[in-house]
């Protein structure tokens, strides 16, 4: 199992969340989709009806915006495999209702002990000019410093532009 | 001609138009330098003057801001290469005189079937915070999606940064 | 001496400084930590100490916000390893302070003469919507002309996300 935690980045567009249904297709394990939307906003409830209609029923869907870790560890067995898409939207709304200390901990706290494949997508969101704001500099601050923590225990971390993905970190042999 | 089509992606003055005019002139093929920039605005003139002072005579200029597959479709031969610089220049321009989805789909539409090399040039604008607005925040997604769109069919993929290429797809031997 | 002169990128926290520090720690000279930002004010202020605190009593620290070349010029020995931490926020000085154009000259007409190794942190700003205003485009502008012409002449030029170091230039063997 060395490619039981992945952590794929992106920018926007960039083909992110496509890389990470194929690998989940790809592990042969059964297929959750976790997002960390949720329905009541409009653009969200769009994007999650388009992930519903453009995955077959062999998906099941679960929504959970803030409750990362403590979903993770009741969903998580050895014969299912997770996609988490995506960490920044779950963290932008941990700092909205002011839960991102405990519930990034309880993510590190436990993510390196689930029994089953988990991939997380995330945006790259600091690779650019931050606009003035002292939240959206805690949101480009928190997310590398997110990034940096789970690549550090991931198996498998990749980075992907225009629909390729480049290979940052690959599974020892 | 394993490079008949190329993406060449990078950031703000990360060298991607260099890069690109570089093999241009290593194809041996006769050179056209493709401006979806006007001479029009002033800064944009002033880019156009000097990308024609660094050519030597060997280059043909176009300008094109709007209709790209249509020029493409006359300009392309099999005895030529032509730069194409830049695409998110051209996406702004469209999106701006609301001719995006048809002008998009004649390029995805007959990019294939162009008869000579072409190197397209384009900016990497998804990997920061996206600024409030909606036309900004559908300019990246666009870009974004135009960008999977064109990697997939291009035979060559490479990313800028400080003037390095990092080859992202190569061609198949 | 073939790391001599070596450039590392990454976006806001993507671990670049940390992979710096590791590198003059394993370069076993003498450690020099040159920050361009001054203790003047807040968050500079914590940053640096932070960074005191983060070294243990091996590290020399100096600040320097505006005249990088010529305290290069002053510190530089074949027996030490000078890390600048960083380049964008030295070039944020040298524009508020309207010294760009000389300091960057400076640097650039002395950077390879040095007798000592270098290692300069500096942030990729490029890759997302550039906002308006002229003064962050051409901060953004300058910081890429920069790179690329650091890059042309760093023996090593590394890029790091989520904490992994790419490597764009590797010496040559």
């Amino acid at each position: 199992m060395a490619n039981q935690l992945q952590l794929i980045l992106g920018g926007a567009r960039s083909g992110k969340s496509r890389t990470a249904e194929q690998r989940v297709a790809d592990s042969g394990l059964n297929k959750i989709y976790l997002a960390t939307a949720t329905a009541g906003d409009g653009e969200m409830s769009a994007r999650i009806k388009k992930h519903q209609a453009d995955r077959d029923g062999h998906w099941q869907l679960l929504e959970e915006p803030l409750g990362l870790a403590q979903t993770l560890r009741e969903q998580s067995r050895v014969d299912n495999c997770i996609l988490v898409d995506c960490l920044t939207l779950w963290l932008s709304n941990c700092l909205h209702y002011n839960c991102w200390p405990e519930q990034r901990q309880a993510l590190l706290d436990s993510v390196e002990q689930l029994p089953g494949a988990v991939i997380f997508v995330t945006n790259e969101v600091g690779q650019g000019i931050v606009p003035m704001g002292e939240l959206t500099r805690q949101f480009v601050d928190e997310a590398g410093f997110l990034h940096q923590r789970l690549a550090a225990v991931c198996d498998r971390v990749t980075m992907v532009i225009a629909g390729l993905a480049q290979e940052l970190k690959v599974p020892a042999q």
